[in-house]
Formats: C-alpha cells, sequence, structure tokens
C-alpha cells in the first residue's frame, strides 16, 4: 500500500477513535471536516519518506507519527483562521471551521486535534515503547515554546518582530519535526536530518509568500494578499517575484543537498524535486522550470 | 519536602524550559501569569495523594503527572474565559488572560499548555519509559475527544445537551484523570481508582455550582451567577441550595467510601474529608459542619 493510503488510514483511525460515544455530535463532525479531505499532507508524508530512506519500509511508527503531525498542522490551520488572528472565512476552498461550526467549536476542534496528535504517537509506539518519548519531545518542540508554531504564532502579537524566528517557528517547525520524527521513528539519529527540514520548510514558506502574492485564490484555495491585508512580512515584498522565485529554486537545491547519507537517499532526492514544482503559481511554473 | 512544593517546582521548571530562548516574550510572560500563583492544586494534589496512597513515595513521576494535569486545567480555564465562551474578564480574583493579553495570545496560551503538558509528562517518565504509554492514554482521554473537557466544553454548543455527560466530561474527567495518573504512576491498576475520581469530581461540581449562585465574587475570585447569565445547568436551580448541600455531603461520602484496600488509604480519606470542608462558600460553611 502507497505511504499515502497508510497515513490516511492513520488518519481515519485516530478521528474515528475520537469521534465514538460519547462525543457531542457537532464536535465529531467539526474535527472530521477540519482533517478531511485534507490537503497536499506534504509533511506526514516527508516523515515517512525520511524513514523510508533510512531503509525503514512501511514503519507503523513513523505513519502514526506522520498523521500526529499533520493533526498538529490541521489544528494550527483552525486556530489560525479564527477571527482574532487571520479572520479567514475560506480554507481548502471552503468555509473554515469557524465559519461553519462557529467559534467556540472551532477552539475546541483545534485543541482537540493537539489532544488527539499526542495520542496517535502514542498508538504508533505501541510494539516500540521506547521511542515514544524522543517522538514527544521532538513534536512537543516543533508544535509548542519556546520554538514551535504556537511560538512563531504569538511573534504577530510582538511590536517587534524577529522575521527570522517568526518564520523558523510558525512554517519551519512542523517540517523540522517531520524529517526529525521519521528519524526516529525507524531509530536512527535525528539531527543530521534537521536542515533538510530547515530548508524544506523555507521553501514552503516562500512559495506560500508567492502564492499569496501572485496566485488566484482558486488555485490558493483561500484568499490571497493576506500578507499584505494583515500587514505581515512577505518574501515577495521584499525580493519581488522573480527574486523570490530565485530564492526558491536555490532553497530547494539546499534542501537536496542536505540529505544524509543513507539507503534511500537517491529516492528522497527525487522526491523533493518532483514536489517542488508544485510550489509555484502555476502562472510563475513556466519561468521555474 | 510536602507533595505542594513538589508539584510547585515541576510546574516551574516545565513553564522555565517552555519560555527559555528564543520564545516570544509576551508569550511566555502571559503562559507564566496563566500557571502562577496558581489556585489550590487540588488535581495534582489528589493524583500525588492516590501515588502515596498505594505505597508510592514522592513519586517523581506521579509528581510530573499531577503538574500536566494542572497545566490541562489552567489551558481549559484560559480558553474557557475567552469571548466566544463565558467572556469573563476576571479569573483567580485578577484579570483573566485574554483581558491582560488580548484574544490572540489567550488562544495560543492555551494551545502552549496543552502541548507543554504532554512534554512534562514525558519527563516524569524519563527513568521508567513504559509508563508513558499508559499515561499518554489516561490524560489524552481526560482532556480530550470523545469524554474530556474539550468534549464536555462542547456540549455547549449542542443544541440538545445531556447534562449528566456534560458534567462527567467538563468537570468529572480530569478528576477521574487525576487519581488514575496517580495510581499509573506508581505501577497500579488504574481501574479500581476511578470511581473515587468520579465522586471527587462531581463534589467540585456540586460545590462550584453552589459558589456560583451563593457565593461572593471575592470568595469565588470570579464572577457569580454566571451559569444563570449563560444559561448552564446549575445543580442549585434544580435542587436549591439545601439540597445541594445534602449532596454533597453524600458525594463526599461516597468519594471516601469507594477510596480502593491500599496502605495509606486512612490517610487518603482524611486528607479528602479535610479538603471537603473548604468546598463550601463560608456562609454556608455552619449547615455544612
Amino acid at each position: 500500500m502507497e505511504a499515502s493510503a497508510r497515513i490516511e488510514i492513520c488518519l481515519e483511525k485516530a478521528i474515528e477513535a475520537a469521534s465514538s460515544k460519547p462525543c457531542p455530535p457537532l464536535l465529531a463532525k467539526a474535527v472530521h471536516y477540519s482533517v478531511f479531505p485534507g490537503g497536499a499532507r506534504v509533511r506526514p508524508q516527508l516523515c515517512v519518506s525520511v524513514a523510508t530512506a533510512c531503509g525503514g519500509t512501511e514503519s507503523v511508527t513513523a505513519e502514526h507519527a506522520g498523521a500526529a503531525i499533520e493533526l498538529l498542522h490541521c489544528a494550527s490551520l483552525v486556530h489560525d483562521d479564527l477571527p482574532c488572528f487571520d479572520d479567514a472565512d475560506i480554507r481548502r476552498g471552503r468555509k473554515s471551521v469557524h465559519a461553519l461550526y462557529g467559534e467556540p467549536l472551532a477552539v475546541l476542534v483545534g485543541d482537540a486535534l493537539i489532544v488527539e496528535s499526542f495520542n496517535t504517537l502514542r498508538r504508533g509506539c505501541e510494539n516500540d515503547q521506547s521511542k515514544l518519548g524522543p517522538l514527544v519531545s521532538c513534536i512537543a518542540g516543533a508544535v509548542g515554546m519556546p520554538g514551535g508554531i504556537v511560538a512563531g504564532q504569538a511573534w504577530e502579537s510582538e511590536s517587534k518582530i524577529d522575521v527570522h524566528q517568526y518564520h523558523r517557528a510558525k512554517t519551519g517547525s512542523l517540517f523540522v519535526g517531520a524529517v526529525a520524527a521519521g528519524a526516529i521513528a525507524v531509530g536512527e539519529d535525528p539531527q543530521p536530518w534537521c536542515p533538510l527540514g530547515q530548508f524544506v520548510g523555507e521553501a514552503y514558506q516562500l512559495a506560500d509568500d508567492l502564492f499569496d502574492a501572485a496566485g488566484s485564490s482558486d488555485e490558493n484555495g483561500k484568499p490571497v494578499l493576506q500578507d499584505v491585508n494583515n500587514d505581515r512580512p512577505n518574501a515577495v515584498a521584499r525580493y519581488g517575484i522573480d527574486g523570490t522565485m530565485k530564492r526558491l529554486k536555490e532553497t530547494v537545491g539546499n534542501a537536496v543537498d542536505a540529505i544524509p547519507d543513507c539507503e534511500g537517499g537517491e529516492e528522497l532526492r527525487s522526491l523533493i524535486l518532483a514536489q517542488a514544482t508544485r510550489l509555484v503559481p502555476s502562472k510563475l511554473a513556466k519561468s521555474a522550470a
């Protein structure tokens, strides 16, 4: 079975268990809506790909770690869309969770997904308990304080923003967490893998900035020009479209160069380069070739 | 060292680690504010007391599990006070987190505390990794879906509320989690301990209803009559003050009767009875004697 299908099964099982009796029906519906159908599931794919590149074929632990990371990603989207942050009514081409289910349930969906994420990690370690501690530490670091997604989002509340730290925490940290978790899941040292996660995270941030500045909202699945409207840092404002495209290309190059020596390094390299072509808005794709 | 002091040290260490560089300064401040100075720390005390009653004196795992539960309790208070839920500006006699730091940081403080809670569990199992899985499962169940605090709060978004399930999930679940975690931390089967947690949780719910209906806001540290104003179920509205007092007394009796046979059962019984005298508003305390 393809990795993507196995990740989807982990996600389905997690949401099914969470939504069983005596769960309030609307919460169950809203949580399901926030996870399915998903986006590209880039982070869990990366997690499982790293585990595979290390020689750990079909690692149940890596699949669950990937699913846990995706649940956290979904949680961050639901909370980011709240009225007190981006106040975004559209996500993945349809109504955001708070727009459809109301603000109280949107807050609770995010909370529940964070909890379920750690529970999913636990499920993935049922046959190898020694990995649960390192995975909890890795994922907590990627999502919490002092430098995970939550901390990244909190930079927006500071009067003086550390732009590098902001992007590193808000976008990069979960990619670093994904590659590190993939390595941990198959018993490898995560440290040599972290630079790959950092570069992939930076590439996604640049791509996101390009989509926001030059994409269409149809292609994006959410409104464009949000960074300008919310006065947030955006690479396109600083480097222009061509400059940002150049940086994106360089960053993808850095990412593949950062893959440590391993069994499946060549395959992972091809996978990342293939993914990278999907990273730019279609109207810019020609110049990226 | 007293259990209460050891729990406080666990909490301080957790918040200190989370607030280290590169954490955004306001997030660090707001998180600290949400945890210190605390309330009565009833849940972590209960967790450690159960571990002690089982014969596990000064269990590092139980202290960390207790601290993890307190962090989740603090997270639930911060999110419950948000404008989209109770819209409460006062908590523990001073400004609520969102009233002082704004809504975005209040959402993020809750998220960060949930993450840090699981990280705290992990720290408490560094020397006994086999307990981490059962503790993650226990705590995730107490706080998440389908029947934990988050699910309890979500009943308020349903058009038809299951009052029993609402209280059981919103208040009871974390007490059950606290006693179960105390047992797990010292290698005991948590199941026989769960009824104690359920009764203590019910007693606290009744006490909370009494404070809301008949306490003063000074004594309460938060505004009274919130249940009436928010049209939420409250035992006093149903049974009257005398009827609720009677039920509270019975429930505390049921709690001490539910303590399983164990080394320190008598001490735990005295502790719970002593705590119970603090459970009623001072103007009603006489009639409770």
